[in-house]
């Protein structure tokens, strides 16, 4: 028999995204539609070990589905790896009353959940928030499609000094596993090439596009890459690798960093969120457990946490063609 | 026996959109991919008619992926609507040796390519090119992301101020046949209430609505409207109305209008534009032609243009219930 | 002898600003830093005569440097036009130990507070907070350069469909009785045509300067016109007027409304708002009272709030003769 | 006896920024006003000496006042450091019947037209244009508060994610010589810390100050640190420094980099463009020569270009008490 559901847990986890708040403000409002109470759970897993919790009702999370960031705040936990440091997690929800939980994070923190769930039969579900766009069985996590809009717009900004200088610029992006990121803001904006994690150029492949590119006519070049590009260089040895070897290019670096993980979430992260924190709700008052609920052909659909952490999520080779093509 | 296709023209037709600038450069470079020429009509199918034409190359779509509006600029013909018109501009493309369309736009322009291609058997493709998102075969429409963006940040705006002194604002957003914009925004920017030309509310559901909203103590309220709701009367209307029956509110009124057709896509909008000019060009030269490529469960695919005028974009009835869920 | 001022309340009143929590902030953390207490009121004057105070220290204005309208909110308030509501707000005061004021606001605001401090003997230091920069002693009132760049970036999405049509638009900004924000936006946004309340153009020769625009070879125009305007016609009467004796041109409205006064601050703003707030509690503190503190030469200065209120914020001619120039 | 004007050429020079294509529609627009032909020069003083010229009407500067870059680009010229680049530079001049220039640049730009016009006698205005309002005679460069802009933009991005992991953030803006950027950038997104050229904070108070940041309860912390800072160190040495000496903290660093240069400038640096531009045109029509255009005290004035270059524009000592009040 399953029990009732009466009081749902939230925590963000790993790295934040835009979008997560809008996701926390679908999982506590959602709750109070359900007449279900709601519990925030601050820092993560730590919160949790650490009794750090707040009752939140619809209010509480007014004004926030514009904001980038996390209400919750985020972090790693070392003592969640411990069986000891879950038992006091566990003992602490024990003690709140709380009977479910919903996690929003990436692979790690769903990894976390699964654990949780088995050594102790607390439901859970999982809203995948990471920029990175990484996850198995979902075509889009919270925050990807913010941080592509603020990729483009600060190589938007490159551009022009590239183009007014007639300059070659290597640009880092986030994505150390996967190209996502790299791959649709490099097509978004326009780049010249794309180094992506899933695809190992060459070296002699870059330098002979760029040459192409300069022949071409070409007064200015992006190079979009993401951090775990298969090159086997630094974007900094890279630049003088290119210096050295195509010194007709005035090469400059900028590496994105942090920013893209922050600002205010778009429209489309914004809705997906608010879907998501529906469905997870939904779903444990249902009875489910175990999956986490993500996009699939534009549909809100479960995935079994195993999968969602175990598979790889592609990319879409087409996008590799349409990139060679827009470059010419 | 299918005639080899050595030339394509490419126009921008009906109400303009974010993203129709990076679905011409991408016509353009794709031409030049595969050897074939490309030449640029001017203001849709009234220059068409007038012969405006100018042959396009790769760098004369140079840094315009990021730009809203559309280069080759658009028109409404009324010539094209007569048999005269149409001679007039097949003579024209007969004269420059264009064998093929991409026409980029919304149902009335894919009606007339539609026709044209009937009567003078010149393929066509078209791309679905409106902000209104109200195009059967495609869940994207190239510019309804950026737009639903730009609604957002100004109703953030809005907000700011409206919770600074506990008003209620009527926000009017495009959409006379379809709720795309209004649905999609109206869940992003947080709005109490949304009307759609889809949905009926009602007059008294509004006003309980917003009567149950105050006294749940909410402190300022935001409801969107999309230029054809069914509520069956003027925003500014409305807003007497509501002056009348809840005086407790203070309602303003902002009517969104043309802004929200231009600005630079979203990273969204460019990759889309990118894509759908790609599979435009490809498909004209494998043959096909009377299509409109769109975006279908993330994959570009073709739609008979007689099914994408004919048929109807339905609103996602889920996202009626997110609404609901998320406003309380 | 002037009595130590151990506690200063601040509160927002009459149409809030961007700018305005940078200032509530600036205010709470100068009082911080000299060892004073800090005391904010809700909903300005009505907020002072109902008791709606909260204690305020360095970390309740935390992150909120950014955020747009104010989170102490406004209103106006009949009561305190009346001398038992203002004797109810002193009294309010005294039983708090408030013993100065700061008010962050326009016009309206300060007058308020002139007679408060004349009835009452209490010192009060005003911030200039409005977008219209209509206030008599500052070069820029706090949110008159954010509303600035809204209402830029506003037209440039504009212009992108007005020139993807070659359309005339007609945009209606701020500024019922100062035309400061029409002229520099409109500037900045390369209008043909600016309206303001300063100056009667004549409806004669706005249509000659359209039609020259016309014959110049311009493609699209934009006209952007104050509230307050002298043409004698409402914008939409406007566009009427122009359909008739211009019908070469396609003319569409656009009325901006309260986005103005919304939207994160500008740096400027931030900057502004924190130099205003220290300059405000440290002239308290110097004994100062009925001033204004304001932006002179880039330099923060004082201005008798007698003066503020009576003098006239002049715009700068050498606008108007830019703006010419500027549209030939 | 002054030879009359006939024809002025104009160019930029050194690094753009914002606000440079602005300046030139102004210079182009203002010479048709006054019926001078005006030419533009590609890419500063190398353009002039290989004779990269090209006519300019007020139609070639459409729709350039919201772009960011200079549409004329811009380069560095050794050749022009020569007497014979100048001569042939000269020699191009008097071919083209060019008989004054428009100089849109910095410090290094300046130089070169003295030296030139002391040369050839032929009359020059300089334009300040760079983002590190490192010119004296000028209260502003074009360019400079667009950068503020984009700075505090991406900082409040990296709040988002330093305050929802309770992070410290060292964030390198532009600036080796001047520090204004970051003291005004610092200032408006609310940095703990602000180190710039013109004043050597010490690593020890800098370790002092943060240490006190956590202590009074700050979660998280930005410090804003120009390129060319006093403290010693690259801001990644700092960032180990800092892991070494305050644990308690976790550091990361962000390097803004060139995107600070591009970007649609603001209202502000259109406005400021508009009218240096119009200034620089009407004081050569005047016979006026070798002076540069720029804002003092919220007025257009000249300053002679010899002064502008030896002279030091300092930093407003007012700014570092505001900053050191603000981060209590």
């Amino acid at each position: 028999m399953i029990k009732t559901i009466k009081k749902i847990g939230v925590l963000t986890s790993g790295g934040d995204s835009p979008g997560m708040n809008a996701a926390i403000r679908s999982v506590v409002r959602t709750c109070a539609y359900y007449k279900v109470e709601c519990m925030g759970i601050y820092r993560g897993y730590q919160g949790m070990i650490e009794g750090d919790f707040k009752d939140m009702g619809p209010r509480s999370v007014h004004n926030i589905v514009n904001k980038g960031g996390t209400i919750l705040k985020s972090a790693r936990s070392k003592d969640f790896m411990t069986p000891e440091g879950r038992k006091q997690a566990y003992e602490n929800l024990v003690k709140e009353n709380i009977d479910a939980l919903v996690i929003i994070g990436g692979d790690g923190s769903f990894t976390g959940a699964l654990v949780f769930n088995k050594e102790f039969g607390i439901p859970v579900m999982g809203i995948p928030g990471t920029i990175d766009n990484d996850i198995f069985g979902t075509s889009h996590t919270l925050g990807f499609d913010t941080a592509l809009n603020t990729v483009v717009d600060v190589i938007d900004k490159i551009r022009d000094t590239a183009s007014s200088h007639n300059r070659l610029f290597l640009v880092e992006v986030m994505g150390r596993d996967a190209g996502h990121i790299a791959l649709n803001a490099g097509i978004g904006a326009g780049a010249e090439e794309i180094l992506i994690p899933e695809e190992n150029m060459g070296l002699e492949r870059l330098l002979e596009s760029l040459r192409r590119s300069k022949l071409s006519g070409k007064s200015s070049s992006i190079v979009v890459i993401a951090e775990g590009d298969k090159i086997g260089k630094s974007v900094f040895e890279l630049k003088d690798y290119i210096d050295q070897n195509l010194p007709e290019y005035e090469v400059r670096v900028s590496v994105l960093g942090h920013m893209q993980r922050g600002g205010s979430p778009s429209c489309f992260d914004r809705v997906l969120a608010s879907r998501l924190g529906v469905k997870s709700v939904e779903s444990l008052l249902e009875g489910k457990s175990g999956y986490m609920v993500g996009l699939n052909n534009d549909k809100v659909e479960l995935t079994p946490l195993e999968q969602a952490i175990k598979g790889h999520s592609e990319i879409d080779r087409e996008l590799l063609k349409v990139s060679d093509i827009m470059s010419i």
